[in-house]
């Protein structure tokens, strides 16, 4: 007998089906019992006469397959339940589950519900989040490849330490030695000049930052893109825009089942995005919430000072901060004038989930902007070299996965909103 | 000015536009100049007056702008060519160009392809190579969601090796010792187990094998696959049937124009993949080609012939080998009875392109299993118990995404279909 799903029974009442899934609620009544069964599709109430069937000793959680008519019915499950002919436990729960998981929402806290992975993410609010995340990454795909980017993969093992950054995780290559990439920055601007010149990837990165946050990991889902022949980073910043445009709409379109588990709203944009200076954003912090004690780049409550400042005078859940500093932003970043540079962030609710700008794309400024950072052009050697062969002006972002789903999803940490966080402390499961 | 594609002159002509990109080729004639430009889209001829405009100067590969007028025309490249009336060098070239790469094939080594790849990519063989590669991700991740499987991103830095092997590449993770991911075999299962039932992801893996062959990468992307419920391993060999075919459609009906680049055919794939017994196959190889040498594995000259085999024998260029034997897979295959297991292998064209199967789904089996390959459950305890809170049969599959490329164009070595491989000694660019 084919297996049906649990969403899809439409057109089947009165027929009999099997379904397989897990036990999620058992009820024993006097002379019935109630079982809910859960597959990847949804919930659905079965009943056994206990004269008939004995399903008492399921064991919550347990793999079952059940044998039933399929009867329409009330319940706010599911528009139909199961009459149970013949059940089958195909592989039963042999201890005390550690966590409750048939609860309308997880009462735990996140070190036991990331302990218990595999159990929690069977929760339906848990679950969902990854449904969405899902929609993001498709979202971003599915517009980019739709404006001419192709996407790429590269090296996650790298010969240096990208960006002059030091904190990086070290590895030994046979007798080398080597590091795990902190992003794919040198290689998605080789792949412009390499004759692509839109291109992006969506990979796993590592930072090896000694403080433990909760708008931190140690290994991420980067989702990058670059592309040649722009103006300046506002071209980027468009690009963005439609970007979020874009993924919002797919989710409200395909992910309607989701947010509504989630009980959640996504953020309207139809306008643009405002756009402020970084100095502007200085001045605003310090003559409209007396803080000034920044000092070249935004602490976690500023970025948040920011955002109602978004909100509150555009009405907009997102705001970019351009003309960064140039003493605070990486060597490929293009100067504009002494002290500022073609660069944004992209603040969202309150955190940052992009960083972007336009690069450097003449040899020699590039060599130039090395030493102003004052680090070693010989070590960017494979790097830099490209640029001496034809590299068209050029740009970027990235746009970190998990935090751009916890902001939207109003997540407290940016752990919920990985399968299996990597963190200070945690290396398991 | 907007920049119009070099693909996207159809009803301009006459018109006055920009191109933008780079110098392929030069041609100075008497009164006139003829400039091949290349952007991302195509090629197109470009001609001066030499008298108006001296474009004598102007180094190959270097990225340029022009303006012109569009003309019909009937040479090989493009249906139209461009008078030019202004441009403007936007970074010229500042060194002799390493390699020479406006002749119709490449005719450089491996070593030197890979030393100079940003210019080796600008050919339109090698990005060809880039473009079918992805397509096939594309119709890996499109036929996938399109059956229920939600896409995925699992840990790469491990606490255990996975799979009992011992080619792990080792790193410090603060405190701790860590691994990097031989295969996102552990957390797929988990996350089948976790509800999903049915899951992929499209990552980096790493193996720190020593040898350094055509076929092997130390770093390279799996496309990985699990599914439960599932009655036996031929569920997965049907599935990756139907992918198979999915993907030959696509890259047909969307990358005809690579393929032409190529001059490549695609594999009929109308009928049935042939399947026939590991066990088979080596009294096949004994029998009809004298080759006994052969210990519980096909050695690669014993994947080639097979594949003859198939080809000869059933006229494809595909051909699964199932019931592996039990001393030979990892311990959490599904065995069948005491020496044989419910796993399979598909080959192509000679090389092994797939490993998959059925997985243990009961605990005290994969406790025994782990046991029986000689190894201690204890180290694989945040795997295993998970299996005690309702695991569903299961079983998955892995497709090396550089060696399907490989195999399908018929490139030499696998490292062609990485865009910056690692392996042994090249840890560069």
């Amino acid at each position: 007998m084919k297996r049906v799903m649990i969403n899809e029974m439409d057109n089947l009442i009165g027929g009999k089906i099997q379904i397989k899934g897990w036990v999620y609620r058992v009820r024993k009544l006097k002379t019935i019992t109630f079982i809910i069964m859960r597959d990847r599709t949804g919930f659905v109430q079965c009943i056994a006469e206990n004269k008939a069937i004995d399903m008492s000793t399921i064991k919550l959680e347990s793999v079952i397959s059940i044998v039933g008519e399929v009867k329409e019915d009330k319940n706010t499950l599911n528009p139909y339940e199961i009459v149970i002919e013949e059940f089958e436990i195909i592989n039963s729960v042999t201890e005390e589950l550690p966590i409750e998981i048939n609860k309308a929402t997880l009462d735990i806290n996140l070190d036991t519900m990331l302990d218990n992975r595999v159990l929690s993410l069977r929760h339906e609010k848990i679950n969902s989040i990854f449904k969405i995340q899902n929609l993001i990454v498709q979202g971003f795909r599915e517009f980019l490849s739709k404006e001419g980017f192709t996407e790429i993969f590269t090296p996650k093992i790298v010969a240096e330490g990208a960006e002059g950054g030091t904190e990086v995780f070290e590895l030994k290559y046979f007798e080398n030695k080597a590091y795990l990439a902190q992003s794919p920055q040198f290689y998605k601007q080789m792949m412009v000049g390499a004759g692509f010149e839109r291109v992006f990837e969506v990979a796993h990165v590592y930072r090896a930052e000694e403080h433990n946050t909760s708008r931190h990991l140690n290994e991420y889902i980067s989702m990058d893109c670059e592309m040649g022949f722009i103006e300046d980073e506002k071209d980027i910043m468009d690009l963005e825009e439609n970007l979020i445009i874009f993924i919002i709409n797919k989710i409200s379109q395909e992910g309607e089942k989701y947010l509504e588990i989630l009980n959640l709203d996504l953020p309207k944009l139809n306008a643009k995005i405002p756009r402020i200076k970084f100095s502007e954003a200085l001045e605003i912090l310090s003559t409209e919430y007396n803080k000034s004690d920044l000092d070249g780049d935004l602490d976690p409550d500023a970025e948040k000072l920011i955002c109602k400042y978004s909100k509150e005078k555009f009405g907009c859940d997102f705001i970019f901060l351009t003309h960064y500093p140039r003493k605070k932003r990486p060597m490929y970043t293009m100067p504009l004038g002494e002290t500022e540079t073609h660069s944004f962030d992209l603040l969202f609710r309150g955190v940052e989930i992009t960083t972007g700008g336009q690069r450097i794309h003449d040899y020699n400024m590039l060599i130039e902007n090395i030493k102003y950072k004052g680090l070693t052009p010989e070590v960017y050697h494979n790097y830099t070299s490209v640029f001496k062969y034809g590299m068209p002006p050029h740009g970027g972002l990235a746009i970190g996965l998990e935090r751009i789903t916890a902001q939207l999803l109003g997540l407290e940490n940016v752990r919920e909103a990985s399968l299996f966080p990597r963190d200070r402390t945690r290396l398991a499961p």
